[in-house]
């Protein structure tokens, strides 16, 4: 099997084709910078099972984590790194390759 | 939250979303009908982790597997339910919104 011919799903990247990781991500992106709770919301999360997937994606170099105040309240903000923005990129186009196979096999 | 508002990763299913049952999916739907030793080339898988991810599509109805013969050889295919079909047309329909809401926020 030569690179040319390889299924773009083999391509995809685990850590960042998750479901609540692709979603944290795009979210991040989208948002620029995030607050823990907004993106707790928004995907319907646990703060348990949030705070396991931002981990995943901190040690990857994905995502930067900043611990702050807003008043006397402790919050968490979310940053894509620059190494996030390429991978979310990177997914974002093997999906787009993926998609336009399956699209070809359905006009066929 | 609405559900005009809720991220379209909030929608997709890890049963169709996962990197190796994806690439299952479209290929099987690519080729229509596809044998086991093809399906686990085409995605450098081993026999048992191929097993295992037909066996969870199989269960949730999306595949059927169909066990013959080719000459003496035993041979398993594989093609989409209707069920199937529908459940990766969602994904990808999914996908496309995913990729939409990115691809605004890049351009912003």
């Amino acid at each position: 099997m030569t690179a040319e011919s390889a299924h773009p799903a083999l391509g995809l990247d685990e850590v960042v084709h998750q479901r609540v990781r692709l979603g944290i991500l795009a979210i991040v992106h989208e948002a620029r910078r995030v607050e823990f709770g907004y993106l707790r919301t928004q995907l319907d999360l646990t703060a348990g099972n949030l705070s396991k997937h931002l981990s995943v994606l901190e040690t990857a170099g994905l995502i930067e984590v900043e611990k702050g105040y807003e008043g006397k309240r402790g919050r968490t903000w979310l940053t894509l790194t620059p190494a996030g923005e390429s991978a979310l990129a990177a997914e974002i186009g093997r999906l787009k390759q993926l998609i336009d196979r399956v699209g070809l096999a359905t006009s066929e």
